[in-house]
């Protein structure tokens, strides 16, 4: 319907797509596993990256990027935690892109950090067309949000390793239908991991942390091979 | 950051607007009130949009513009209330523009309607930015995505005529601090009004229903005088 944006979109995109290889190859130099964290406001993503520095931080050397349009809440509370964060204040543009990672790269000291988690802007759209040069793309679907969304939103729920489902611990209190989610996933993205959480309660956190582990651990043996 | 993106979007803003200006000559021509209806995914546009035609159906020509990436599911349930209905599916882009609704304006019969609402793609980011043409700006912010989006999308607090906080129902199990979030509101555009509701309970929306009466009224008064 709008074919001048779309045809300016996919030059942004080829331009970006090469950058964000280049952070990748940047990343394997240093057996770095990087992790792009996705979601809708306020489903969840910084609570999920706090209950993983609580987890990791002992034994893996964590550091994190966040994404905001605005402000530095966010980036705050990771400070508090003692591990290195880096804001990206977009000034407006809904997403990150490999430009803004490459950047904040440039700030963290890579030789020290064995795991990087990126919190990208809320948003369901955008975040999933602009790669970053990470190994695995995660989301989190918040039960307040709906089951319908694989339907509404599909590219994300297409393009991602990984689709956590957070807050069940208030699935009585809303009419989020498990089962029809599932399904339409199976349908889109048959690889994809899914895992029930609860930030709040912990319940079902363990499954992801083993998860991550396993993904940093094969990071590492790619290096070693 | 990202000068080159940026850039781009004014020039695109650019002609967006001036379509803007046409879309509402033209509804002003029918006196019709029309209503750009923003959040972030799963907030509860549909459900405002499905009470608010239950509500006026029987005493005012209703029209619905729905936008989603992709799907008509929402389409489908406006439909069955037996209200005209135009499905766009943006293909991707993550928010509607003047030109989307130009051509959905163009598939309804204007002489016999008086209030189009138009939702929008579930975002807080680019709807903000993309005029539609419409008299009023309204977005439904709910209780499970936290009081802190005002810091965190501010565009779009600021530029709304009003903010709905939705799903009020279910602030015992959410750590939502309304007087904050009044308070961030205060700062950043003290002339929005805020309804607290539940679409669930229909608790809060006969406030909503009568502030949306009286712009129906207006829009006539200025017809007439």
């Amino acid at each position: 319907m709008e074919v001048k944006v779309l045809a300016i979109k996919e030059d942004i995109l080829g331009a970006n797509k090469e950058r964000a290889r280049k952070n990748q190859k940047r990343l394997e130099e240093h057996t770095i596993l990087g992790v792009n964290v996705m979601s809708s406001p306020g489903a969840g993503k910084t609570s999920l990256i706090l209950k993983t520095i609580e987890r990791f931080k002992a034994k893996v050397r964590m550091a994190v990027i966040e994404g905001d349009i605005a402000s530095r809440m966010d980036a705050d509370k990771v400070h508090q935690q003692g591990v290195p964060v880096i804001q990206i204040n977009t000034g407006g543009a809904c997403h990150l892109d490999a430009n803004m990672i490459e950047q904040a790269l440039n700030h963290l000291s890579l030789e020290q950090v064995d795991l990087i988690l990126i919190e990208n802007v809320g948003n369901l759209v955008c975040p999933a067309e602009f790669a970053l040069g990470v190994h695995k793309k995660i989301m989190l679907l918040s039960v307040p949000e709906g089951d319908d969304k694989p339907h509404k939103y599909p590219l994300m729920f297409t393009e991602v390793d990984v689709v956590l489902v957070n807050k069940i611990d208030v699935l009585p209190y809303f009419d989020f239908d498990m089962s029809s989610f599932i399904q339409a996933m199976a349908g889109l993205n048959p690889a994809a991991k899914v895992f029930k959480i609860s930030c709040r309660t912990n319940e079902g956190l363990e499954a992801w942390f083993f998860w991550l582990q396993e993904e940093i651990n094969q990071i590492r043996r790619k290096k070693q091979s």
